[in-house]
């Protein structure tokens, strides 16, 4: 691979327009949460879940175009917990991705109702998606997966030990499981259900769920990482923002050098793990290095 | 049947059980929101969606022992929707059916993720049930209805309309649209996944969805009713509230006694579409009728 930026870039931009023919037409008397759904799924970001969902598929062999729905799926989880975190009860986000928070925008109940609205629509996605998926046993092994890893033993476990834990000092391990949970859960779910819809077995898949975990990891070092050393240009968002919200991170565990290596050490896991699946995806393997080694 | 109460106080008790079987395990370190959960769940009520459901299947000659997760799945969705709703950015309550509600109980926060993780448990849990159930096709249609109906097009959308609709006087278009979706959806849910479940075919599904929408719709003048007839002694619950928060309610376009017919008719032409479908059900026309001469 020549120039993997151009090709990231090439592939995030069919992510969006595949996340975008999913979402609801903005119709109907009750039009405006369609309006808000659209219009915090439209933020922008990485769109990591759904590229990692549909570059699993491909390593296993499936064309990306029959995965879509299920791409879809998880960029709607991924928002609707975003939209709920920025509430004023939660984190008390005004921005984000420089534009106003969903509930800044369109206020609070509607806040409230476009994220329970974007959760059910992505089951929604998922379920009519079974019946036309070619093998729908994968299909539902997948949404199975996806389930368990947002709710009470994944995300939304994390989200929920993250909120109690606020002001505390915490020790690693709960860092560690917090981060797992919360960041790790849905990129565990991603990749696993793309290899699941492509027909992994069931040994592929815990090694894929380990490769993901770690991963997971390293992105989320990463970003404590970038919140220390960065300018708020670079980074396009305020920085030493964990600082200031007295939240704890790996640098306050251990000095930015140590959090570096470790960065690097989760991540040549991963691949050495991924690799070891014996299947071709080599802008997969870019794209593990990358999120690791950006600047933003 | 002789004694109808005793069946029907029968009947919910058996529904209880199985809503509390499903229910998750208080463990792991963020065991708050599994505790919100099931506190939220357990408030009490009359249950009448599980019922429903489960009344449908047994209508259409399935055990009722098959449908139990779906059963479940119906009251959590339920229970997720009324916990959300209380929240100060929504309704405001302090109290439902005499006790605490989530959010004043357990914290704004852990509210919200406590509706969260209802909404995510519900269909993890009917994902899950997909496979041991022994019809699949079956279970993936009854989901796809109850997707869409707890939904953008169907109580969320309802929701929506309800909370921008606030403090205007609303014409009777208005507020059954409002009243069909917000009330009537997962009514027409329940009866719908019941019969769907139990291998009812296309057209029979039609008629269900209409009987269940006139019963949504009887059942939410009924509550309009009893809110100016009664006392608070009576209802078990503050009466007048609709005029307090200047809710538009079937009684400010009707007087009271109109009103009453129009339950009347709505409720008998429900039982008349479900009596063309020739299936015995003594019990459920019996609850119908209840439904809409009850006191409280």
């Amino acid at each position: 691979m020549k120039n993997f930026s151009e090709e990231l870039e090439k592939r995030i931009k069919w992510v969006e327009s595949v996340i975008e023919e999913f979402l609801p037409n903005e119709d109907t008397k009750q039009k405006i949460v369609m309006e808000a759904m659209n219009y915090s799924v439209r933020a922008g970001g990485k769109r990591l879940r759904p590229l990692l969902l549909s570059e699993m598929s491909e390593m296993f062999g499936m064309d990306k175009e029959n995965v879509k729905p299920f791409m879809a799926v998880m960029e709607y989880i991924h928002t609707y917990s975003l939209v709920h975190d920025d509430l004023p009860a939660m984190d008390n986000d005004e921005y984000r991705r420089g534009r106003k928070t969903t509930h800044k925008q369109f206020g609070e109940a509607i806040g409230i109702l476009a994220g329970d609205a974007l959760l059910n629509y992505a089951f929604e996605t998922g379920i009519n998606a079974i019946l036309t998926f070619e093998y729908p046993k994968r299909a539902v092994a997948a949404l199975a997966v996806i389930a368990s890893k947002s709710g009470i033993y994944g995300m939304i476990g994390g989200q929920t030990v993250d909120i109690i834990s606020e002001g505390k000092q915490l020790d690693k391990d709960t860092l560690d499981y917090i981060n797992e949970l919360k960041t790790g859960a849905l990129i565990e779910a991603s990749m696993m259900a793309g290899a699941i819809l492509a027909g992994a077995d069931e040994e592929e898949i815990f090694t894929i769920e380990r490769a993901a975990s770690k991963i997971g990891q390293a992105f989320q070092i990463q970003d404590d990482v970038l919140d220390v050393i960065s300018t708020t240009k670079e980074l396009g968002k305020p920085v030493h923002s964990d600082e200031k919200n007295c939240k704890s991170t790996y640098v306050n565990l251990m000095d930015v050098e140590k959090a570096k290596d470790e960065v690097k050490r989760l991540s040549d896991e991963a691949v050495l793990e991924l690799k070891s699946l014996k299947r071709e995806n080599q802008f997969l393997f870019k794209l593990i290095e990358w999120l690791i080694n950006r600047t933003k």
